[in-house]
């Protein structure tokens, strides 16, 4: 894992690897201790060449005949993704998407807990949220701080997503999700992830044609 | 475009493709009617030979010294993704997700009109959603017939999601965008995308560790 950890690991990469990881976990729900890499391969829908060399980046060769031992690879592939650990999210913007990150159980399920809410309109700021307070968004730097807020979500408008970065990153977010259409830039210390619904559709749009 | 589209290509690909395709939109409003494999490359973080590898799939080589057609290369992508026309979008789950894709407007903008969402509690039926009355889950089937609708989205809980899909695809739907955690099997004339949002912050969590 040592080793692992100083390598670079690509996106899609990083990407297999949490649908791997979700699938080791349902089959060790499921009492199974071995899986191929064909097994792994037709249900995470990469190929068996692919799932050997994602899982030999870190020093793994599926035994022949036997394969990988399910609990031990899911242990591994947790540690990769930085998912044994506890990780605090804010979200800025109070609308329907920041609700139903609210409400999304696998989050909370790997470790992501979400500690506060944020919004520039008067009408939501003190709203009770399941127990969380919506808070302003002039609160944002020192409630980063006091809350020892990791990373950021952003379900704010467009216009709104470059100046609520710049708030985050002051106040010293490490990571962002980002949600708002167009582009938002960040110095290199911090890590952004953009989540476009839009691209999502317009893969299956290309399937359809 | 009629060589390409013969072409199988990749899902990652198809998603970059939606990243130049974007970049591309704001070049044009911007007035460039140029840009090179180098300036594709640094604004969606893909190497200018990923790009140029990308481009020449459907015939396309940037010349030395212009560079690519913005608008040209931007109508071909459109069609190549099949956003030159309409798709017609039902929702299943009337929940905050469903409400947050409803007011996503890049949607629209890229031809996907939601037309339709359903639920199955009572209290949500006959709903008024922005003039989109919640239907019943019962009026699924013939409304998908109806509406002629083509994409479904499924933003139901886990234990509903297979249930969901097999009345979806019952009634003719042939792409699937499916929120709810855990594995759906579909035939294969049905194009299934799955979105786990989960995923998108283990990106993150592995890039902070």
């Amino acid at each position: 894992v040592n080793a692992a950890e100083e390598l670079r690991i690509s996106d899609p990469t990083v990407r297999r690897l949490s649908g791997y990881y979700r699938i080791l976990g349902e089959l060790r729900a499921g009492g199974e201790e071995t899986v191929s890499s064909y097994d792994l391969a037709h249900r995470s829908g990469a190929t068996p060449a692919q799932v050997r060399k994602d899982l030999s980046l870190f020093g793994h060769f599926g035994k022949r005949g036997t394969g990988y031992a399910v609990a031990q690879l899911e242990t591994e592939i947790r540690a990769i993704l930085g998912l044994n650990r506890h990780w605090r999210v804010g979200v800025v913007g109070a609308g329907n998407l920041a609700h139903a990150l609210i409400a999304y159980r696998e989050f909370a399920r790997e470790g992501f807990e979400i500690v506060a809410v944020f919004d520039n309109d008067p009408a939501k700021v003190g709203q009770d949220w399941n127990g969380l307070r919506v808070r302003s968004i002039d609160e944002l730097v020192d409630a980063v701080r006091e809350e020892r807020i990791d990373i950021g979500i952003i379900t704010a408008p467009a216009e709104a997503a470059t100046d609520v970065a710049q708030r985050l990153i002051r106040a010293g977010v490490r990571g962002i999700l980002n949600f708002a259409p167009g582009k938002l830039f960040v110095p290199k210390h911090v890590s952004l992830r953009n989540v476009n619904l839009a691209i999502e559709l317009e893969s299956l749009s290309y399937a359809l044609k």
